[in-house]
């Protein structure tokens, strides 16, 4: 059977490089006698994987020496919690930007542990927009802003960091990291599960400002959730999710070979615009989301109807084009074009639409 | 390269078809135009092999339709928090057994929670004994009795479950589930990492009586950390770790075509049989642990002084025998002969101990 272009919003379309790699040394990794799988990740051969994979992130990401790179488990919505449990006191103060559906999740998980405030409320727009933060709408007493970058489900991404006059500024940068430019100084924590742009799910990536993990922390956080803990063991407190971060290291490394963030982000905004002027000029297919907030990485659209939905969608399987329908939370289509996605899987779904719309109009 | 006989006590052994037919659909699994690493976790491809896995588990272990069976991230190390923050209120009476490293740490993480007593101390014994607990050592109000089923660190193992008096009973069987018949009815909760006798690092399977899963819990309790969140939308509240739970499943279906769990009890007896014989012979090389506790999984055993324990590593090295040496916490060797361990490799094994000592006396 051919592979498929797969426009899931994640996990998604992995480099097919990395993946014939990953097969060619999946029984007998080289020099090992064994599998990556079956490494202890206490071997000489695992900490040459997991080092490289980290210099590879900080040398794509530029991250300073004054960060740490964690590689945890439990993705973005573990995260949702660590968060405010490790930066901020409980019953304390920390300002969230509701985005969307994952904006949601975080606030309310915050919630649970300090006093959660949402300093913009995109519902109000369908979170069809990002909002233009200021200082003037954060707490003055929040221990972060917390944003989430690129909202996987709506379409939406932020151009710029929102400037916060000295509120640390914590992001869920899942759906785009490595897709951009990022410029980690301006962040106190950038978080990412790896299963859109850096391998498969099981593994979550936290750059993090050394200076703010904090020494002591309240006695109920479990010693798992801790980041001085994860910090100070290199994510191997326990056993790590070994494999997961192997693969992270070969996308990171291919990455690299692409010429790194840079040229990923031209490629990248290369492809999102053949498919937003499909989207723009199209008398049939309608764009989600407002022009300056479009996200390079997921692109939401309608159809007039549902049935005319489900037919598009079948025309685009059949065509080896899949993954295509928006999250049950929205409806209508989503095609989730991360680095891997090759322009041709683009150009090949712009064609379908053309086709399917002269079918119907 | 050849591959080698892994003793590692996890991340370790798995069986080579499993490796070899991950490998064969790596790059597109039968059906899918993607690999199992790309798949959307909400696709019906994906369904399957979740499902699957779920069904194999329960024939495995006959475990009753009245438990929920979970795939988890963070390993055991999580486990140790999650079952006090959901078995127990805060503040309440739990119950651990202090047999091993993993039991002391399970323990040191309840009492972030509640009043976690040690109904046992093992380090009397330099942990090389299993107590005999009765009922009357247990607190009248304890909320469950914690036990660690086999001890990776010093090679002890339970033979029989603890008689409780109706306390609830909760188990790490992280490094011996699937490797002996173990009577879920006996127990409240069931957890284990997967990457000894499971499959790969990064998933986590919880087994739990249904009835015990609170409806109310702290608010303080993240969501990822709260068994009803997990069980009511089947592990999928958030990504799981897809490509774990998929390599378990094809450990699940081996484990099937073994002849199931006593067949492979039988297989591992005569395993570690052959090994314990030869260090009983040995005039050279002792086992740690007390004859009545010692653990089929994994096999300690001292040389006399450091240089020959580090000449005998040196050995079984070149001979592609791998990962011998003891955990840092303990110094020695340890033979991890789990599932996957063909005889063969402790055949070899124990031609090394006879070859070294002949050397060496």
């Amino acid at each position: 059977m051919d592979r498929v272009y797969n426009f899931s919003a994640g996990p998604s379309m992995l480099p097919l490089s990395v993946l014939e790699q990953a097969q060619r040394d999946l029984v007998c990794y080289p020099g090992a006698g064994c599998s990556v799988m079956e490494m202890s990740h206490r071997s000489h051969a695992y900490e040459a994987i997991i080092s490289r994979a980290e210099d590879a992130l900080r040398k794509l990401m530029q991250i300073p020496e004054d960060y740490a790179v964690l590689f945890l488990q439990g993705g973005a919505s573990l995260q949702f919690s660590m968060v405010p449990m490790n930066l901020v006191k409980r019953g304390g103060t920390a300002d969230y930007a509701v985005t969307g559906v994952f904006a949601k999740k975080a606030l309310a998980e915050a919630k649970r542990w300090c006093c959660a405030n949402a300093v913009s409320d995109g519902s109000l727009s369908g979170y069809t927009t990002i909002p233009n933060l200021t200082p003037d709408m954060l707490s003055p007493d929040a221990s972060y802003l917390h944003i989430t970058g690129n909202n996987t489900i709506y379409g939406t991404a932020y151009r710029t960091e929102p400037e916060t006059n000295g509120i640390p500024l914590v992001a869920d940068w899942s759906s785009a990291i490595l897709s951009r430019v990022i410029d980690v100084n301006k962040y106190t924590l950038i978080y990412a599960g790896a299963q859109k742009n850096m391998g498969i799910a099981g593994v979550t990536v936290v750059i993090l400002k050394k200076s703010a993990i904090p020494d002591e922390i309240d006695s109920v956080v479990p010693s798992m959730l801790q980041y001085k803990i994860m910090a100070e063991t290199g994510s191997m407190y326990n056993t790590p999710p070994a494999f997961a971060i192997y693969v992270a290291g070969l996308v990171f490394q291919w990455v690299l070979d692409q010429g790194g963030v840079p040229a990923l982000e031209k490629h990248n905004a290369e492809k999102a615009a053949i498919l937003y002027s499909a989207l723009d000029e199209s008398k049939l297919f309608r764009p989600v989301t407002a022009k300056e907030f479009r996200s390079n990485m997921n692109v939401t659209f309608t159809l007039p109807d549902e049935k005319l939905t489900a037919d598009f969608l079948r025309m685009a399987e059949e065509r080896g084009l899949i993954n295509i329908k928006g999250h049950r939370a929205v409806g209508g289509c989503r095609a989730s074009i991360y680095n891997a996605m090759p322009t041709e899987g683009v150009v090949k779904l712009v064609e379908c639409m053309r086709d399917f719309e002269k079918q119907v109009l």
